[in-house]
């Protein structure tokens, strides 16, 4: 059987990082052991350019048929002033809602070879290994009202709305608890319930679903302003982090700067498993941006695009020793010293995109 | 003329550092540079406790009619079961909204002689002096509808509602130009514009402010999970950062964790100036919180309500001197090595809260 794969390279960096990636797929797929069709088609700043969307109802409708979609990434200055339904955003976020893909998930890794590269003291970042579980379709991302109206005296009033009913909060807290099992057996809750409902919700419902169905991981509960010092103070007191969409974008944005290896962070977005087929939709994308100030110029890292892929083959596709040998391959390229500029040493020469992506490659037909 | 002020110790370790602040102001005012009357009331659990409200009509009436607040801490898990109304941080959000203190200043200071208690490299944080100006009465802490309703289905569902007007936003874009003009000339604007209306409202309004009445101070923006990454990854780079009500309360507390001195630092939450006094209201306090854990054993730093005290001689009383005379006597006593225990480097020997706060008023008194 074959794996269905869209590949969304979007704008800036992306068409880069994903050229990388595809020699890595079609490299797998010339070995025989699983079979890969890919499909491209446009998203973002890149869409908008070509139809004035930011993404047309055929590449979602393409991305929903398929078995896992690839992610670059949108964005750039030449879009800023795009009409607001157009913006290079609101592909990505079209996406996630219409594939109702509520679970993202975003390691922290802290790669040993890198850990000076973070604005932290080693010490504390060595070693660092966590996950988080960030609500992705809900909360005051989509809530309505949402909108800019203007009053009688002139002024104007914006309005978003934060939403979570107990179903969704149950669901990813769910994902959280469930991936705990599979790590080191802790869970930490973020929300503000000291002044929003929705904290005291999420809250509620976290703590009702660990006592009823996970009482043998551990479940701590931190308000989010709390939760951002201590991932700053001392980042490898935790596992796995569950929070609302908003909070999580924040949080996890500080925990993959922590890491110094922004460039080398991949995250996965997944739905609801369909109890017939066993299979969920699927998003895998790098959790760094567009960067539209080095693209083009092949400066870019890819092994954020790659442990994406590396993402998708485990959780989509259930390649799990595909998934461990791009893994190991980024880790060995690394470990022998090879770098993009964004992870050099100072004075230490960087390689370039497809330099890296070719090494990751070899060191793949080498394992 | 005289000096009204309240003082508002709370819980926790809130009382301990107050009765430090109380000894420079007695000391103060013997010296007959200026009157101060001071009138004490209960706010958080110890207004709880004494009267199941977290504060009472009268103490908010008292509030209303000082000069100044000043606010120790509020809180800790002996009320963590209190009716949601009555919760210990609700006295703390009716005194904002009731005295409409709509602007919050956070500075965030490293001390050259506790550089080394950051998580951050020594040379990342050294000498870092910015502010962030947080909007305090407005957002998804105060928006309607907040509630948390249960459908049919027996499902609940929570809602908080953010909103922000033009006028909200101008007033405290304002502050930030302002005090930006009295500093390092720049301000970085924050919200989420790419998915949020209040967010692309909150650019407009500080764009046309700053192009109508600030084109002389240095404006930019940046969306508020990049600018949680580039604090910690280069905090240097900024001077004034304003920001709304939930997004300052996370980046202010970030901001206060990379300093490595937590325990040292104030804030003011002002209102309006009143055209006929030029007074505004005013309420000071420490950025941490009431310390439960340690509360009543003579442990807590008091240097953050110290400082508290110090933006009040300034800001509310034009007591500038006096103001400049808190702020050297604590560089001096650190700088002479005196150290409470969260600030004490290993193996080095930590005074009471007490003895900090004496060695900090026979400072003031040899100056
Ligand atoms: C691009 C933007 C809409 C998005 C978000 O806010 O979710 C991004 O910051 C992310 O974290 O994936
Ligand atoms: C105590 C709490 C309500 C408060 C807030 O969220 O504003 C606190 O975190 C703060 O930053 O002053």
């Amino acid at each position: 059987s074959s794996h269905n794969i869209l590949l969304l390279p979007g704008d800036g960096i992306g068409p880069e990082v994903m050229a990388e990636v595809k020699k890595v797929l079609n490299w797998l797929g010339s070995q025989g052991a699983a079979k890969f069709e890919t499909e491209t088609d446009l998203v973002g700043g890149a869409a908008y350019d070509a139809h004035k969307l930011a993404i047309t109802d055929a590449a979602t409708a393409r991305a929903t048929q398929a078995d896992a979609v690839l992610f670059g990434a949108v964005g750039g200055p030449k879009w800023d002033d795009v009409p607001y339904e157009a913006r290079p955003e609101a592909g990505l976020l079209r996406l996630r809602k219409d594939l109702a893909l509520f679970a993202n998930l975003r390691p922290a890794i802290c790669y040993p070879a890198l850990a000076d590269a973070s604005s932290l003291k080693r010490e504390l970042v060595e070693g660092l290994d966590i996950v988080i579980v960030r609500e992705l379709t809900g909360g005051v991302y989509f809530g309505e009202p949402k909108e800019i109206v203007t009053l009688e005296n002139g002024q104007k009033r914006a309005v978003d709305t934060q939403v979570y009913t107990t179903s969704e909060i149950e669901r990813i807290g769910r994902v959280a608890f469930e991936l705990a099992r599979k790590r080191r057996n802790k869970v930490t809750s973020s929300e503000k319930r000291n002044v929003m409902k929705s904290g005291v919700l999420w809250n509620q419902v976290v703590t009702a679903l660990h006592k009823a169905e996970y009482a043998d991981v551990q479940l701590e509960h931190q308000l989010a302003d709390s939760l951002a010092m201590q991932l700053v103070r001392n980042p490898k007191q935790f596992d796995v982090i569950v929070t609302d969409n908003l909070f999580g974008d924040i949080l996890s944005d500080i925990a993959a700067m922590l890491t110094g290896s922004l460039g080398m962070l991949p995250s996965a977005s997944l739905g609801a498993e369909d109890p017939a087929t066993g299979k969920r939709k699927a998003l895998y994308e790098p959790v760094h941006g567009s960067a539209p100030d080095i693209a083009g110029k092949g400066m870019a890292n890819p092994i954020a695009m790659m442990g994406s892929l590396a993402m998708a083959l485990r959780y989509s596709f259930g390649l799990l020793e595909a998934a461990d040998m791009v893994e190991s391959a980024i880790s060995n390229v690394l470990a022998s010293g090879l770098r993009t500029g964004d992870i050099a040493a100072k004075g230490q020469n960087a390689v370039s995109t497809g330099e890296m992506g070719d090494a990751i490659l070899k060191e793949m037909q080498r394992l």
